[in-house]
């Protein structure tokens, strides 16, 4: 393994920037056969970077969920922006500085934030109601489709808002036990959405766009049929949780944590990396075995990462330390402190948000919005 | 309740200046009653202007965790600073040139470590031995006394390393049931820590100093009979769990996160804010039916936070969304999108961390070290 006594003083974010293309380009590839656009969430990444490498790819719409991404990302000339959460009636003056200068689209799923917008936005935007399938975060019940008719009505009614359609997120798809189940909320999240374009075609509204977007379904769903637009955003780096779920496989995962070792515990098999909640945050995924961990521990290799070991994973974090059960023999009798393993974190969204910048496994040096770069 | 409408965009921490600064003046009078030093931990805060209201109690002594946060507050004249987690050893240039202006202790609990600091140290550092008396995270095991031995012969040895004494951390205390086992926690960490002393004091290596920080065992032990020195960090806000631990009372809870409501949902007695896992990190804490949350969720009222009300919660987080359980029906039947709601975070020590400033209750703004000021 490695050596870098002398050099790794604190956790680095390493992307492997040939993998990440590849999972760009493997979705790319699977919404054009089905005719739907890919509007990729950049709320993973949240680098101008990275964000080219999905413009190499041909992607010219993305998905935020701040209005800071927005005008980050507006600063790099993309022009086509979704802020994918309901809007916040404190941002209005920000967001129609943006509409003014992006095609914009944002999210409600109250008529009285609709009513808002009309009077209160100057610029053009492209309005989506937000509609719950099951998942029971935001938006308007599937099942409640007079609320949405309510809403497109007076969207259609305000001054400078432009029907986009009807968007979700299935985000219960984390929460399924495999694939067989995530295919079945894909199939259930788009019957539940064409359901509720029937109603507003059937009251003379127009058959609305429909946008839905999470990475296990993205994954895992054999077509886009019957949609016009999908916004995933984990699957650029993918991480142990969608391992787990069985929406990539491990040789998808792009992001790791390079963190020093800073103890070495053979008694009790185990070691401790400087990498910890605030480097990794404290979501978890489920092992094979059925317990929880917050990460997979590798080695890098060959400018990449190793193979995972199911002996080897992060099984608990305090705010700076990484606690690594260690169940190879070999790898414990040769760690010192000083040197470096690699986390597969289990959520590679949050573990991005702790850092300011990425390093790439092959040497360079990527910004990130934040201590970095600024929208 | 307040209406913020126009104004809260973004979830922003909120600090009670007037309950931080209380809860460091009972701890600076607790420590003063048993005689022992508090060098409190500032990795909770991170910012120079709270580090200088315990300036004002009287405090000198500091800790950290890293030694980004050593070089930041040694800029505004700290000069007595122990990094509280072991040497990395990637980080000896940097902890030379701090060691070269202040008093700095560090921790060891190998005893390559020791060779390495005396090898590559040119200016003079204190060293404490980590000892681990239960919690199975970093230290040599209070059982373990001849590794103990050999690491301090090992710091008698070297040149420029000055024997600091025996540190823990009794961070099981955090998963501990209540008040009664905390103290049985404490009582037994200071057994185990005397016992390791005796063995180097018999040893002929002379009685050393003994230091031992965590919010829990600090809050709620009657005194620190036996010990030289507290360093506990998380005491200034503390948070809800140490409200459900039983270290503090709903009054001194002095951090809270400030959200914006962007959904209400009165079918599922839930409102949605603008305030999630990259707003408040994903720890929780128990809720006394059992369950569990991120956080309680409170108005503000007159310079500080209103009642817990134990019907409204943080009951899940997503990136940015925060899911408020809300059993109370007059809350629910006024929240609207735009309103605000105090979550009081799980656990204030990470929620701190996700941003780079804080505005006080009183409505002045402080920053902390990242965004906003750096090491």
């Amino acid at each position: 393994m490695e050596r870098s006594r002398e050099t790794l003083r604190r956790p680095r974010l390493l992307v492997d920037e040939e993998r990440a293309r590849g999972n760009i380009q493997r979705m790319v590839d699977k919404a054009r056969a089905s005719g739907a656009a890919l509007r990729p969430h950049f709320k993973t990444h949240q680098s101008r970077e990275i964000g080219r490498w999905f413009r190499d790819a041909g992607v010219r719409e993305v998905t935020v969920s701040s209005v800071d991404q927005a005008l980050y990302f507006a600063a790099d000339g993309w022009d086509d922006i979704t802020i994918a959460i309901p809007v916040c009636p404190g941002d209005i003056t920000r967001i129609d500085g943006l509409a003014d200068t992006v095609r914009l689209g944002l999210l409600v799923d109250a008529p009285e934030t609709v009513d808002l917008l009309g009077r209160e936005l100057d610029a053009l935007a492209r309005v989506w109601i937000k509609v719950d399938v099951g998942y029971g975060r935001v938006g308007v019940r599937w099942d409640d489709p007079a609320r949405v008719l309510d809403i497109a009505r007076r969207i259609d009614r305000a001054d400078g808002l432009e029907p986009a359609g009807l968007l979700t997120h299935a985000g219960h798809s984390y929460h399924s036990a495999g694939p067989a189940e995530i295919a079945e909320i894909h199939r259930q999240t788009v019957a539940r959405m064409t359901g509720v374009a029937d109603a507003l075609d059937g009251a003379g509204l127009g058959r609305p766009a429909l946008s839905v977007g999470d990475t296990p379904c993205c994954s895992v769903a054999p077509d886009f049929c019957g949609l016009d637009e999908i916004r995933p955003g984990n699957f650029v780096f993918y991480d142990a949780q969608q391992l787990a779920l069985g929406a990539c496989a491990e040789q998808d995962i792009a992001l790791g944590l390079e963190c020093p070792v800073i103890g070495v515990y053979p008694e009790r098999r185990e070691a401790v990396v400087l990498g910890g909640a605030v480097h990794l945050s404290k979501d978890r995924f489920s092992l094979p075995d059925g317990g929880e961990a917050f990460g997979w521990v590798v080695r890098r290799c060959d400018r990449s990462f190793g193979r995972v070991d199911r002996r080897v994973y992060v099984r608990g974090v305090s705010q700076e330390h990484g606690m690594i059960a260690i169940g190879d023999p070999d790898l414990l009798a040769e760690l010192r402190p000083g040197d470096a393993l690699t986390v597969l974190p289990a959520h590679s969204c949050l573990a991005a948000n702790l850092h300011p910048a990425y390093a790439t496994t092959n040497g360079r040096s990527i910004l990130r919005l934040g201590a970095g770069e600024t929208g």
